[in-house]
């Protein structure tokens, strides 16, 4: 695999590594800054010039990884070598230009925090964790998904009349399914017939449990992985 | 068991299952669709005659199921067959109408994701996880119920003087007793007294485990029967 | 133990046993519609004698089973004694008035409900699992209560100023900290100021497990009893 | 380690140990109750007087400790040593001045909840189970924390332009990516837009599980740590 590649015939030393990993956060940091409003602009030529840092940094990164590589086609199209160019390929594509749109292209700087994939071990064991109960997933991937198109035709069915406005078709009644069934009720769609209601109470004693499992079954893989560990 | 029959002893070969398996997918795609407003005249011809289509199938299919079955008495009141007899009646019930009550029968199509059941192994597993655990989910059914009534009797004697309209009876303080042990909470009624508050603050600290306990139970059952499949 | 005794020594046959149950439950069924408005006037008597029917069976019953006790005051301070006579005394204390905090009495009637514990199986095994996993739910019930409080002290100190009316003291910061933790959040009570909303982040992301686990606890208790039986 | 220490060489006798713990408590209760509003002028003296005994007690505790302690420097700055002299410090630092900044030094009192963890053995049984699965926890709170980064992200692209109040900049999403992940769900922030509710329907049905996975691994290793207690 090519991640576990990286980690042991890294081309850089580990000093160079854990320098790598620090910009990475970093530029990830200013990214998140750089969105907050009513910045001055001693503060945006702040921004502006860290990320040419970050992307020199990341470009002489990719450019001494593919020299490194054997087979140079094979890492271009590698998930890491994707991810590096994706990471680097927003601020040549955005250079001199400042419209909406191209700003938008900056968020694919968030690529970059897979970039850390490659030197995160926690990562991998959580992936690890995760694949070994992938069927149960997606059982119940699937199953929750049939039981909130189930729970949206009934609510559509009961709620459409009273409520045009927000269960206007049954793609409408997705969003409350999804809202209700995670038990997030964020309160701006919410059943008000005595119709809705009771169907809202069996779907609930049912439904609630369908969703969370998931968590569960993830838990006891993750208790059981660590006991054959030891 | 039907079910595990007719996975067997098909009277189609495999390609033609998947084929069906299809349809019943793309018409409840359609279904979905149709309820969307705003439709232009072509799209409702459209979803149309791709009903008729999908219906035509579904006819076919059924008789010749009641064709190559040994016992047709038997198989037109089975699970199944009464399944794909629902799945086309609204159709035909339908014919020439558009009312809006009439309109409604059509959501019974939905009928149709059942027929699924007979080619889905995933969800014969998940009802074997079901079974096995069943007593426990009967009897934390029961106490959700039981404790609900409780919560709803409890908060009605608090609330009702303060909130005469959301708490008018016991019967309509069910919906927040649900709402709120399921954590949903939407924010359409919730205690405005003193001892409303107090009673939430103890029914919530002891109910919320109890309405998510079944949830526990299911995931530690599929995980035992994985293991013992293993 | 009382309620063991009385299922085996019941001075009832089964049948009569089975039909007392059937009078709980009906008598519950009542006491729910009963509350509901805009009675008719025929409603309201139907209600009334069969609420004088039921206590009528409720007496004679109770008088039969202090009847037939060896221990007559053993009886009537017995768990199931007290529950016997509390079912039935409100309707006695309440002859021929009406006012609402006699009204209110009648309430007490739930108690019936416990009078089924006497009949019911499934109940007593819920309490051996809640028995085997008591030290832990005590526990947690008190580090629910500590984090609860403590959680209370934070916003109060980060949202008093800014909200004084919802956050008007640490007792009353008690309903945002519970409402929010058992992730139920009506959306009545929430920070708004920067502070607050940091010290929420922390708080759901630690906290909201804390008040979750005892829900994990019992399932995997149950389980284990459920193993250990077969 | 101290605590321990704290536990079986008190300098104090058993009863001088419950006395204290009775005194924390009640400092604790009095805190609460000071910050009500509609205080008289009786209570608020009643107050004060009790907040006076309490420090002076807890001086005399701490002086008592330093002076039976053999190495005092250690004891000055071990975590209950430093819990001990936080718990009455802000009283010293207060005398004789009311004004808003000094009245907030007294929630600092709040640590005097600390103080009991010398004498809570519940506690400490909490903290070990807590230490068994620490790496899991550190992993998951990590990966929660990156979950509801990449979310802020996610819902700043897609409801920034519909909502410029709410979602600001991405350190204004994480506002809404904590309360939706935990399902808490006020309701005072929820997407709008088609694009946004797509993108909540996917992350909820990813994400839920991860935050509430946390609960099952301490459940899960609580039951295990009290098997192999047994």
């Amino acid at each position: 695999m090519k991640t576990q590649q990286g980690n042991n015939l890294s081309p850089f030393g580990n000093q160079m590594e854990n320098i790598l990993q620090i910009v990475i956060v970093y530029s990830i940091i200013t990214l998140t800054l750089e969105t907050l409003p009513d910045l001055t602009l001693g503060q945006r030529h702040f921004f502006e010039i860290s990320e040419i840092v970050c992307v020199s940094i990341f470009s002489v990164e990719y450019l001494f990884r593919l020299f490194k590589s054997n087979n140079k086609l094979k890492f271009v199209f590698s998930f890491m070598g994707v991810i590096d160019l994706i990471s680097i390929l927003p601020f040549y594509l955005n250079l001199g230009s400042g419209s909406r749109a191209l700003r938008i292209i900056r968020l694919f700087r968030i690529f970059r925090l897979l970039k850390l994939a490659r030197y995160n071990k926690a990562i991998s064991r959580f992936q690890q964790a995760f694949t070994s109960v992938k069927e149960e997933l997606v059982l119940f991937f699937l199953a929750s998904f049939f039981l909130i198109y189930l729970v949206s035709v009934g609510i559509y069915y009961f709620e459409n009349e009273a409520q045009p406005q927000a269960f206007q078709s049954i793609v409408h009644s997705f969003w409350w399914s999804v809202v209700t069934l995670t038990t997030v009720g964020y309160g701006d769609v919410y059943p008000i017939t005595i119709g809705g209601k009771i169907f809202t109470f069996f779907v609930l004693m049912i439904g609630v449990g369908i969703i969370t499992i998931p968590a569960g079954l993830i838990a006891t893989a993750m208790m059981k992985t660590r006991n054959e560990d030891k």
